[in-house]
């Protein structure tokens, strides 16, 4: 297949295009960020986007990543695109990130609470990351295989709640979204503005995340249509199910 | 299709065989208790069995009762049971069933709250309900296609949640249930006892039954594995999707 190279360093270049098993894999980069985009092999004309986010530590690339895209990919037929947030993945850390890092590291080895560095460090990764997003989703737009005006849905828990509860509240391209696993200190009053249905889920024996951190992120959304997906275990405990139940619910919101 | 026809008033007795868009509905009796069996229409040896319970003021045949049973065979091709509760359907009332029916009437026209008559009145159903619900699976279980020893599921909301946790709490042989829309007054306690893999469903904006009345009787459940799910919406907007949900859960625990 013939990769779509683009001169321009604001639009979307792609640097590899590979297909296994009936998912289509293409490496890009728009104005330097990378990404991946997982898209049906067999090409059907346009379906629906989802932007995906990754958690904090980890990176486009991470097996949730892959595998929440070939369940998009394989059983509703979307094209799923993710990319590597400031600081994370083949991105540079700041002296900055390092910092918070470190933090982070410090209060774990201290046996102190994470939120508090977690919860400000990803609201600085979110002011640098919502513009990023942004950019990419109007580069992946321009493809006709996604198409200006057609369905985007997001999926993003841990840190990608954290840029995507911005990144969602002030694009109305995105018409569903799958949140969950954070705090709600930094999020509750952007959460507020969000009217589009909503899946969020949240961990009930959370050790990082208080369960009334968790119901008041749910409680602050201001759609008409959300759902609470709380289930037993610790805070990297999410079952695998619920997988399952975010394509359903991107599935009956996105398709046609 | 031969009905067997069992003399002894203990065992189930067949009144009715038919089939219709690949679903076989029986009615039945078992010690002069009204039910309905459901099955695949296809004999195809024995399969799961979901013990349902309905709703309060409502019977074996209610909407949701039907809708549910049709999902539960066509997809996962299972059994479903259902008997009418006491002073519900085909049975007669008591009149101290009488009085409790005029008491929430009374509760609602004064605009007080159906809390302390529901939880009370469905203690007592359940009283009598759960004996009733044991000789009918002890019955349901000597049928050739559901069998001693089978896989058995619960799945019961509303008043058939009051009745689900003390007759699932006691009875080895329900091995998943779905309950949930219950106080945890008369439950919680029962509850406890409870190990069995868990789906429950609550409102988040109840009229009836407050959002942390709710939490709790999720919380007091002893499994190690349940997911709450909470939706926007009053008492009676149970999301029609939760009943798909429900049928993914029970095949996950339930089919081999």
């Amino acid at each position: 297949m013939n990769a779509a190279l683009n001169a321009s360093s604001n639009t979307l270049r792609f640097l590899t295009d590979t297909s296994s098993n009936g998912v289509r894999e293409r490496d890009f980069l728009v104005s330097g960020i990378p990404g991946v985009l997982w898209s049906p092999a067999d090409d059907t004309g346009r379906a629906p986007l989802v932007f995906m986010g990754h958690g904090g530590g980890t990176h486009k690339r991470w097996p949730a990543m892959t595998g929440r895209a070939n369940l998009l990919v394989s059983q509703c037929g979307f094209h799923v695109a993710v990319v590597d947030a400031p600081g994370h993945g083949d991105r540079p850390r700041t002296a900055y990130d390092e910092q918070e890092v470190a933090a982070l590291f410090a209060a774990r080895d201290a046996g102190e609470p994470e939120g508090p560095v977690v919860v400000r460090y990803n609201a600085e990764i979110a002011r640098r990351a919502v513009p990023e997003w942004r950019a990419t989703l109007d580069a992946l737009q321009e493809l006709p295989e996604i198409g200006v005006g057609g369905p985007v849905g997001f999926y993003g828990l841990n840190m990608a709640t954290a840029i995507g509860v911005p990144f969602v509240a002030d694009d109305p391209r995105i018409t569903a979204a799958v949140f969950g696993l954070h705090w709600p200190d930094a999020l509750a009053e952007t959460a507020k503005r969000i009217t589009i249905p909503i899946e969020y889920a949240m961990q009930w024996d959370d050790e990082h995340i208080p369960r009334e951190a968790g119901l008041a992120l749910f409680d602050a959304f201001g759609s008409t249509e959300k759902t609470l997906h709380a289930n037993t275990g610790r805070h990297k405990e999410l079952p695998r199910f619920e997988s399952d139940s975010a394509a359903r619910f991107l599935a009956r919101h996105l398709a046609s």
